[in-house]
């Protein structure tokens, strides 16, 4: 192959792709986490005629909420829209979501007997419209002239799922998983090892039907200390990703709230390591290792203040990136909503005329 | 003097006291955040007659829930039962108190004009029912029987108190603080200045009155990143501390999430760093420093766990504290509403009976 052509290959593989393996890029690639959502108003146009879950069981609706935000700005990935409770339906727990909470368990699980009447999970079966809404959105992804975005997967954390099936909701204190934790008879370790079969066979099979990239989530991990993390959450995590290895596929590992175990957050797993706003990105990186990429990390809240503020905030990110390859440049959490539009389309534009420094 | 009345008078100061300033003790001293509150039967009993506010500015209520868990077990001190957001009124500033979610300003301070338009502070006229509490709770504390048991005093931090009234209420994503920081004219900063100023106005007040030591509370801090935390916290907590030097009275600097920047957050000031459960309790008394004394750290949650759970996570407190003179017991955080009262009876008596090891 001439040197040229394989420039020209290069340049056919999609620059977050690039970035996720660590390939030398002329511009850092960005995408926003929960960029399909609440900050558009297309989308909350939507909502007002169907419910969240309503969106996100319709592979059409599903898809074109995707492909919402690449409309408005030429994001670097496109995220699939749905929310990590999805799968546990397929465990037979009952769930909801509700606006302002997120998902609903009812009843929190909190026994033996609860935990072992859990079922296999079956990707197939439990989540065929999550499954179908990656093939037709990957598809129509395809077809879209202008450069190759690839299509993002995502699963919460075998963690985040505990806290919420434990706690019922979304919460900080976790007074139930700590219990669970110390209760008799392994209990804790039985609903682990039951998440982290079910969050593997739930990426795998989001890549066989096209993720080409896979985010797994734990989004709670930060709420516990260091010796806790690695006795309780990360054997997990890491099982997880071993398990998701030979895919191929560049696998994200995001947490927040993470600075304080960081270096042993990134030995769990994954390609790239997604880190929030609380360490400024170079000293993440140092403590991740320049061996991984790393994906991060304004903090959401920025994008409420004037241009100006915003702009010196991600410059900031960027020159502690150093140029260096494996940057994705994202959020250190979700957008939230009420977020102005314009900062976000200002902020993409911004980080693509930005030269790696 | 000879040496036995100095180990008598040594004797006759309170342990938490003695601790506070690092005077070497045979027995770790314990008091709980928010100890008189939400997990006491009598405390939810007195709550069906009168409103939280009702209670906190009723001198003779706020003694009588102030004292509650002392008659409950032998704790070390006792903290006067209150809000952070009571001395808001006296700047002019509207708030309520809403269950489960804490104080509520209405409307938010997100204007030059609302910012200028605070009234100084003066604690005689703002909150009389604060000193008189202190005052009765005091004179109440030293008729008791048993070893002297000395009272605590506290107020927000003002980067805590900052988020309470440009947020609207408590949260953790900061839209609104982030484009106040961003704005122009030194807004931040000048309503800092007038929060500093409150802030030690009223510590000295709650000194004057007979609080035998002050924790300033920045409950909020670590929602910010190191720099940040640096750049538009830090100069006000000192300035509260600095200009409280000369009272004498031992001060507790307390945060949550602080690890990311925990030296920073000691550097402001204090006598006492109280750290949440983050870190273990050596590792964070070595980041603050031993000339420091170190209040913590074990999880609030732990405690909805069996007993031998709690005894083990208290003990490792006890034994990373590593016997060195200047560990006052605490959770990392409030008691949890709900916590069972047995769990923590069982926990005061045993940091009583263990050895400092």
């Amino acid at each position: 192959m001439s040197e040229t052509s394989a420039v020209a290959q290069a340049r056919a593989v999609p620059a977050l792709l690039a970035a996720l393996r660590r390939q030398p890029l002329d511009r850092t690639p960005i995408w926003i986490m929960r960029q399909a959502g609440r900050y558009l108003p297309e989308y909350r146009a939507l909502r007002e005629r169907h419910g969240f879950l309503d969106l996100a069981r319709t592979p059409e609706l599903a898809m074109h909420v995707t492909l919402m935000p690449l409309e408005r700005m030429p994001l670097d990935g496109a995220i699939l829209f749905a929310d990590i409770a999805l799968p546990l339906a397929g465990l037979g727990v009952g769930f909801r979501l509700e606006e302002g909470i997120g998902p609903v368990i009812d009843p929190p699980m909190r026994t033996a007997a609860q935990i072992d009447a859990l079922r296999p999970f079956e990707a197939e079966r439990d989540v065929p419209y999550v499954l179908e809404a990656i093939r037709i959105t990957r598809a129509a992804l395809a077809s879209r002239g202008g450069p190759p975005v690839p299509l993002l997967g995502f699963a919460g954390a075998p963690f985040t799922l505990a806290s919420y099936l434990v706690e019922g909701q979304g919460r900080r204190d976790f007074r139930h998983l700590h219990a669970l934790m110390a209760a008799d008879g392994g209990l804790w370790d039985r609903l682990m090892d039951r998440l982290a079969a079910m969050t593997a066979a739930y990426l795998r099979a989001q890549a066989a039907a096209g993720a080409q990239a896979l985010q797994l989530f734990d989004s709670w991990a930060g709420a516990l200390s260091a010796p806790d993390y690695d006795r309780y959450v990360k054997p997990w995590s890491r099982r997880v990703f071993e398990d998701l290895r030979d895919l191929g596929v560049p696998l994200i590992h995001f947490g927040t709230g993470t600075h304080g175990f960081l270096e042993s957050f990134a030995s769990a797993g994954g390609d790239v390591v997604g880190v929030d706003w609380h360490l400024p990105l170079d000293e993440a990186w140092r403590r991740i290792g320049h061996d991984r990429a790393i994906q991060g990390n304004l903090d959401p809240a920025d994008l409420f203040a004037p241009w100006e503020w915003v702009r010196e905030r991600a410059r900031d990110v960027l020159r502690r990136a150093g140029g260096r390859p494996g940057h994705v440049f994202n959020l250190g959490h979700g957008i939230l909503p009420g977020t102005p539009l314009e900062t976000v389309q200002r902020l993409v534009d911004f980080v693509h005329e930005s030269a790696p420094v």
